[in-house]
């Protein structure tokens, strides 16, 4: 009698779609069955696909998100770090163009006293990844069983690897799921992806770095408060210490954009050295992530002077199999790009970078394509330089030439040069912070 | 190099998607290539339920519906009625409880001199279809190729039978995709998908009976008003002259909802009897059918009295097959519901009639599970009716008794007796008239 109990039911696909649809609230218990059939494969991709854009279109309330996020949770297994004798802090970046900064900040705040665990990913679309980065250094290995990954914590205090197939398996299929379907851009439907992992992950404190700009998922201020307050949020209804940073990304982070080249700017940083915007980030983040843990009197800016957080590096890439000391890959061609006018460069925009350095091949369109270690842009100049007329603006690099006519056509507008003597102020590195 | 033209393209599913999303306007060219796309298989399942949610959300106006409709009618093969002598004249009901208007409708408007090529439907939920309730005939076949429906329309002047997979199967992936991911209710989407199966049928007017009240699909006249202009509209702008009715459904029509139940009493219309509200939306429908296809001077009423119309549904039958002699199949299993009190019965429920029909076994919850031709239910009064308490109001018939436990939970509700004397006025047959 399918037919009848059919017509039975209460609880199925369509009617929690409708709900949406009309602009109604979820049950807890709609949440749960949606987010557990959906895993288990009882409720289809395009079911799951129409439910999502009515949301994106309809949204959820703090209640619902919250459920969502635990559902989502609930679907794997979760991680636990008592175990360790430092307390944990972990950091999360929305995405950005030349943002390595997971690579100097997590050893750094290993150095400080507390715990790192960075499960990072790979990039798609114009921002990298953290693991693509790494993966640029001999011999390092991204994949770390649960026991590896706690050993190379408790040895040297930070590790960055990859996520498991096990937390939030939920959200790795819906996040497939909406990259095809259109349905990226919903606050809740971001903010539950990002912090189901991480809460998952078991971290007892968590930084947020949400980016806004032209190179940032958020490009106005707003959507990113947005976001970021629903976060936190979330962090706290889950018992996670949460801080979020409203950072810039209408220019890139430092001077390069690209897999090998932001390890090299990286290790820079943790010599004491590297672009002014990377080291403010890299403290400012510091400071958060330590005072979330709890760690006291801790001081970033002298671990990155005395050397102990360049130790810390040393250590975390030699456990995951890395050689600190062999060099960086350098690209088998490049391309000077000059700058047209003289003057004050006023914009260098991000998001036309990024998708230079993508399109030179550091970066992927679909999910198992190769990456170069090599490919990538260097900046010669950052908003706020004086530059001459001829001089080198950008160098790009990359092992195949024959991508240099894509990457060009995306930089044909990405600067501005005003007149000399033009006044300039630079967006600060920091917007606002939100707790 | 797909990774750098992927980047490139213009034109993709997400990008048709995020259009509609960020409440934009389809072009034609985004029309024409989701349409075609989808049917081919390039563009998911997943992604069109997406699409559809936003479309449902956020509306297409009557240039992206004409363009959508037109889209899906070009996805297959188009029909060609020029070959005929007379004027092709269809009728498409958007679906009510006891609505078996086609089965005399199309003979007798035959018998008056026009064309009438009905291509329909099965049942799915609560409204019966038009192909079920005919196949209760011993003999009767619903699959005819296009040559024997051209022949059967030329000798008999009208033939109902099943659409083939030929015309606009775009619509057909489209709806059944609708109907398990919630949007069926959008009405650009209802509209198109109607009108492209209509025009591309070929037929060269159509008369619209859009339902109105709780049995039908549209619950309000606003709603029903909205749908009836976009289907007017779709239709002129495609050269089909078209007009619609709209017509109560809050009470089942005539005294039989179920398959052989609803034959028997479209005999007993042809036979010049039957229910006076079967009686006047037949005419009603059949003058509407008439004056669109130009045809003057003919008079449904008279051919109604003087038999001609029944000769004409004879001969229909028996050209598909069927023996208008054979008895019709009776239930193995009767159950009577009787009256709760005296008074005027003021309310019949159209839509838990429908289910409780349903339930019985006329009709299906899935496309594939098979319908019993004597099951449904049978009225024994209807609203403005006086009834007396333990008087017998509704027989439940079905030939599984263990289904009627679930019939009489749908008609717990459905009916409202008031004190004699009450003033009543029942809602007319046809509301408005949209043209």
């Amino acid at each position: 009698m399918t037919s009848l109990s059919m017509g039975a039911m209460s609880m199925d696909a369509v009617s929690v779609i409708r709900t949406k649809r009309d602009r109604g609230e979820f049950s807890d218990e709609q949440i749960d069955w949606v987010i557990d059939a959906y895993t288990r494969g009882d409720v289809a991709d395009y079911q799951m696909a129409a439910l999502n854009m009515a949301i994106l279109l309809n949204g959820m309330n703090r209640r619902e998100i919250s459920r969502w996020t635990a559902a989502m949770i609930a679907s794997g297994e979760r991680m636990d770090f008592s175990s360790l004798s430092r307390p944990t802090a972990d950091k999360h970046s929305t995405g950005g163009v030349g943002d390595k900064i997971t690579l100097p900040l997590a050893p750094l705040v290993a150095a400080c006293g507390a715990a790192v665990p960075q499960l990072s990913g790979r990039g798609l679309g114009h921002t990298g990844g953290t693991l693509d980065k790494l993966e640029s250094i001999k011999g390092w290995r991204a994949a770390l069983s649960n026991e590896e990954m706690l050993s190379v914590l408790d040895s040297v205090g930070a590790v960055i690897c990859a996520a498991g197939d096990g937390l939030a398996p939920a959200d790795k299929k819906l996040y497939a799921l909406r990259d095809v379907t259109g349905t990226v851009e919903a606050i809740p439907l971001i903010a539950s992806s990002i912090m189901s992992k991480k809460i998952a992950e078991g971290t007892g404190s968590l930084v947020l770095d949400v980016k806004v700009g032209t190179g940032a998922f958020m490009k106005t201020i707003e959507d990113a408060r947005e976001l970021a307050a629903t976060m936190v949020g979330l962090g706290t209804d889950h018992g996670v210490k949460t801080v979020a940073l409203l950072t810039d990304m209408s220019t890139p982070l430092g001077l390069t954009a690209g897999n090998a080249l932001e390890v090299r700017e990286s290790v820079e940083v943790l010599a004491g050295g590297g672009p002014a915007d990377v080291v403010e980030l890299t403290l400012a983040l510091a400071r958060e992530m330590l005072a979330a843990a709890g760690v006291r009197d801790a001081d970033p800016a002298k671990a990155l002077a005395d050397g102990s957080a360049m130790d810390a590096w040393r250590r975390m890439i030699s456990a995951q199999g890395g050689d600190p000391d062999a060099p960086l890959p350098t690209s088998k061609e490049q391309h000077v790009v000059k700058a047209g006018a003289s003057g004050v460069l006023t914009r260098l925009d991000a998001y036309d970078i990024g998708v230079a350095a993508w399109r030179l091949g550091a970066g992927r369109a679909r999910k198992d394509d190769p990456v170069q270690a090599a490919a990538g842009v260097e900046l010669h100049a950052k908003p706020g330089d004086t530059v001459t007329e001829g001089q080198r603006l950008l160098t790009l690099h990359t092992d195949t030439p024959e991508r240099f006519e894509y990457a060009l056509r995306a930089i044909e507008d990405s600067y501005d040069v005003a007149a000399s003597g033009t006044a300039f102020t630079a967006a600060p590195v920091v917007l606002e912070r939100i707790a």
